[in-house]
């Protein structure tokens, strides 16, 4: 079954407004198993209303339409569709008494183009507005559903699951797509390099999707298999997913929708280990992206971002020698960094970062996008080097990365 | 001109991912004067792609189609718009030498298939990319112009005004061709409320367009005044931005493009003082983005994000009965770590925060969304509570926005 959204209004096609209920339309009919064949939007306009609404419908079996079921003059939606269909409109009782009794209790005045709101198409099927006054209906015509809800994203996405989705259900029962998904996290690398790896696959043969989601610095792989059993739908995805794990294996970070602060937080809580954070470059990312998860307090002792080189001696004790001889971005001033925040914070572990985030302060040596990440544990110190090429800031957003991945792989008996 | 916008990727049909390029683009053209037909969004799918781009060609002079230009196997926009409109493809040779230089300078394994970025139609003109790999393409048929650019919305948004825009200036000239445009930032207003605070003003007998766009937690406003000569445009923006001034007046604090971080950094620097950091709530974003402007080091000394009541003891000195007395979370607590990272550092000036982001933690008298944060200076120490009511990230990203307000405020001599 084929779907197509219409959001309708101006304020959408000026950009005043962006469009939040075509993405949710959109997902929530896709999780069904359903295909979005095509989104749209349109002013509120009675011939381009009407000129939408038969060409959506030459390309797919249901229209869901959002917008335009107000009061205002602006507000034509209704009776556009109808007229597109050349039905003409009527007057629900229920309708109104519902719009009558919200304004009664919200105390507000009676204004007559309200009883705008409870007319609908001859023929249309009211849906009940649960959360505000303008209800919304659906229409069968030639064999084709057409369902118009409230713009407002609140109304919207109540009046979908309580009224469209029941109806879609009746119509369209679902006997054979059953469908699973799964969300692989990778990061280390480019999208064009997996792509590449996993060329070979047939996954057509094993009839599941494959989507490539770049999210900075990480890129994101969903797979979705669609079959006549759910446990059919399960075992090729299982097929489908073994195959990219044989081939990313060492890339792959998490399966599933989980972020990477949540998952270096849940392995911290659950070995009962707390941590201090000494940054420079990163200026107090990595702390940040580590507080970003609920009850970071459990494991999140402080943080001291050492800016300068003198911050880095007094507050964490790096000796002044270290850094004179070494240089502040090295691997001997991150590992007295680490263990510095280790040791004045009496913390499990110590965690610490020193580079170049541009654009400049890079010699030939130690060029823009050098970074020395160290972990300190109580019995031993890791340093991982990496020079990467970006801008400052998504060079500090990467350099938070690998050091939350070196934490993770320490975590996991894999530093 | 009527102008068509076509997103094109599966990630949008599946909802996944929601289209940002769609109200970017609208605004942008609606505030050049041109009108937009319609918006669409279509899967990467050949015979989809070719159908959408033959309607939108009934409808428009212009379609601006967004996605689908990276290496992998999904992306097919170029091929598919080329076959849609029977012409051939050819490399472009210094689009290849741009991709792969952009792979030297990253450090980036060569992979052959990203040679298909710097394929086009034959007869386009490429679109430079400036921030990523791939081009984008302008081509002309019967009389109108299509344009590609990728759906990275930093990329689109760059290649729109560096490469779009120009073009179709020098294609649609318009009568009233001198244009200038002014951002206004706010902060503390909702995007509903700025809209009701200047309803009365009559922007359209002043022939200046308004646009609002919100960037969590602040909402910028753009005028465009579009004249017969330089000087009338001006002098128009100059009624309209006073009359927005004159309403909103509290509420801005920038009239341009610089950020907040680049208004605090610059005053630091001019001021030539130096600053160190203690948080609590917000986890380390008040520093990340302190340091997220280049030279940061000039005024960045230190910060400690005293997560721990411990942390707020040993590093920043706050007596314990202070924090016993009147909360982690109090006026108190807040002005004392910020007396006491200043000391700490030997700053001429200590920020701090200390809050409740939520989800959990909250009082009565401390609702989640309570923040106090203090700004000490060698003669005074000032302290702000706000309550907000955001999620956690969001709770966090306005409690930094309104430190790094409170600093600006001090140092303009608002404090």
């Amino acid at each position: 079954m084929k779907i197509a959204v219409l959001t309708i209004g101006n304020e959408l096609m000026s950009g005043r407004t962006a469009d939040a209920n075509s993405s949710f339309l959109a997902r929530e009919t896709s999780l069904q198993g359903w295909s979005v064949e095509v989104m749209m939007s349109v002013e509120d306009n009675f011939a381009a209303i009407s000129h939408r609404i038969n060409f959506l419908l030459t390309l797919a079996d249901v229209i869901i339409c959002t917008g335009g079921l107000g009061p205002t003059a602006d507000d034509i939606t209704t009776e556009a569709i109808a007229r597109a269909l050349g039905l003409p409109l009527y007057q629900d009782e229920a309708s109104l008494n519902h719009i009558k009794n919200i304004f009664m209790k919200r105390n507000l005045t009676w204004i007559e183009n309200n009883t705008k709101q409870a007319m609908f198409p001859q023929g249309a099927e009211v849906i009940a507005n649960p959360v505000g006054t303008a209800p919304g209906f659906a229409l069968k015509t030639s064999g084709k559903w057409i369902f118009v809800i409230p713009g407002i994203p609140r109304e919207a996405q109540s009046m979908f699951s309580t009224g469209v989705l029941p109806i879609l259900q009746r119509e369209f029962p679902q006997k054979e797509q059953y469908m699973v998904r799964q969300t692989i996290k990778t990061f280390g690398l480019t999208e064009s390099a997996i792509d590449k790896t996993l060329a070979d696959i047939d996954f057509a043969i094993l009839g599941v999707s494959i989507g490539f989601y770049p999210v900075f610095p990480e890129n994101h792989i969903v797979l979705v298999s669609r079959q006549m059993t759910d446990n059919a739908a399960r075992e090729k995805l299982k097929l489908a997913q073994d195959e990219v794990y044989a081939r990313l294996n060492k890339y792959i970070f998490t399966c599933g929708e989980e972020t990477l602060e949540e998952i270096v937080a849940n392995l911290l809580k659950e070995k009962k280990m707390t941590i201090a954070v000494a940054e420079s470059c990163t200026g107090g990312l990595i702390t940040n992206r580590l507080t970003d998860v609920p009850g970071s307090s459990e494991y999140m002792e402080c943080a001291v971002v050492s800016y300068s080189n003198a911050a880095k001696i007094t507050m964490l004790g790096v000796p002044a020698e270290v850094i004179e001889k070494n240089g502040a971005v090295s691997e001997e001033t991150a590992c007295l960094m680490a263990e510095g925040a280790r040791k004045l914070a009496g913390t499990d572990l110590g965690l610490a970062s020193t580079g170049i985030a541009g654009p400049s302060g890079g010699s030939e040596n130690k060029p823009v996008g050098t970074v020395y990440l160290a972990l300190s544990a109580a019995d031993k110190t890791i340093c991982r080097h990496h020079v990467y090429r970006w801008d400052r800031k998504r060079n500090k957003l990467i350099f938070s990365e690998a050091a939350l991945h070196l934490l993770k792989n320490f975590l996991q008996g894999k530093g």
